[in-house]
């Protein structure tokens, strides 16, 4: 292969790339916008700038989009948290703002998105088996992260029940967010659950 | 006004009352089951039994009857649970099965038709507005219950918090229980949090 040709290739290749992110980040956003039913391969193409030829030829049918979108935009919150997380202090007064850190994977386009499709997938059978892996997939990223990020041995009983809890509560506030912005109350509750966490699982420190 | 005049104004009550309240019923499943794209008032009228005038009559538009619903069945549900958190254990030991009852009020189909609800609203303001005042509502009705049936004083700041953290955790595993049944891990994530709350909430008892 030629110079020229390879150079042609990877620019081929770079445009594919930008094409395939510009639609699944329209998906993610239509579907919050408009959920399951309104977000057509139609409605995502047009968000994204991109032909209805050229999205079909990325991602052949529309479950296949936005199975690559919810998987894609995931993927990318982690890793940001997980840089995020660097800045963070080395201490048991890292929790409060780790959990806060935490929540912003929760809000946001990709959490109402996902929403929606939950919502969906309870009388669709298809978007659910679609779904299930997914969730269950990224689930495990984020309960993983979340050990590593506060510093806990996954083995232990009482760890993993706590960090399951976390979860289960950022999911719970999210929802709550979706109908109204209630930073304040959810600041409160999640320092009152930070000192809950610090209490359990961390070894409180001797007194000086 | 005779006895047999009064006698067919309550029949007709009745049968007004009956109707309104098979409405209502079927508003909450059709919402559950299509989200508030699919539940239109013929759908609701349909799954009712009832004729889409009579619909019309009792609720003038959609959104009047959709906003009674979820407050007629959120009612019903917290009386409910009034009534079935009287068999509980007076003890420290009520807090795990009160948990447990405190989850079936976001289990079924009313948390499902409100949380299609809620993702709805992000792009339209208008049910938003209607939305707002119903779930402030029907939160410090259950934040209050559940404040009453944990034998706590709401005044104390730990107590409202921890009120507050566990109606969140509750919503967000009814999320995750749309998608999946995951009983056996919310059975461990509530067993932890009673634990939890036990030891912030309640005095510890002594040794025998």
């Amino acid at each position: 292969m030629s110079g020229t040709a390879s150079g042609a290739t990877r620019q081929e290749q770079e445009r594919s790339r930008v094409t395939r992110q510009k639609l699944m980040t329209a998906a993610i956003e239509v579907l919050a916008e408009q959920g399951w039913a309104g977000a057509t391969t139609g409605a995502i193409a047009e968000r994204a700038g991109v032909s209805r030829g050229a999205c079909q030829h990325h991602f052949p049918t529309r479950t296949a989009l936005v199975a690559a979108a919810v998987e894609h935009v995931s993927h990318q919150q982690v890793e940001e948290l997980a840089q995020r997380a660097k800045s963070l202090p080395q201490s048991r007064r890292r929790v409060e703002p780790l959990l806060n850190l935490l929540y912003d994977i929760y809000a946001g386009p990709l959490f109402t998105a996902a929403t929606h499709l939950w919502v969906a997938a309870v009388a669709d059978a298809e978007l659910k088996a679609l779904l299930l892996p997914l969730e269950t997939h990224v689930g495990r990223e984020v309960h993983r992260l979340t050990v590593e990020l506060l510093g806990l041995e996954e083995r232990e009983r009482e760890v993993r029940d706590a960090v399951r809890a976390t979860l289960d509560l950022l999911r719970g506030l999210a929802l709550a967010n979706l109908l109204n912005d209630d930073t304040a109350r959810r600041r409160k509750v999640l320092a009152h659950w930070a000192r809950t966490l610090e209490a359990q699982l961390t070894p409180a420190p001797r007194d000086p």
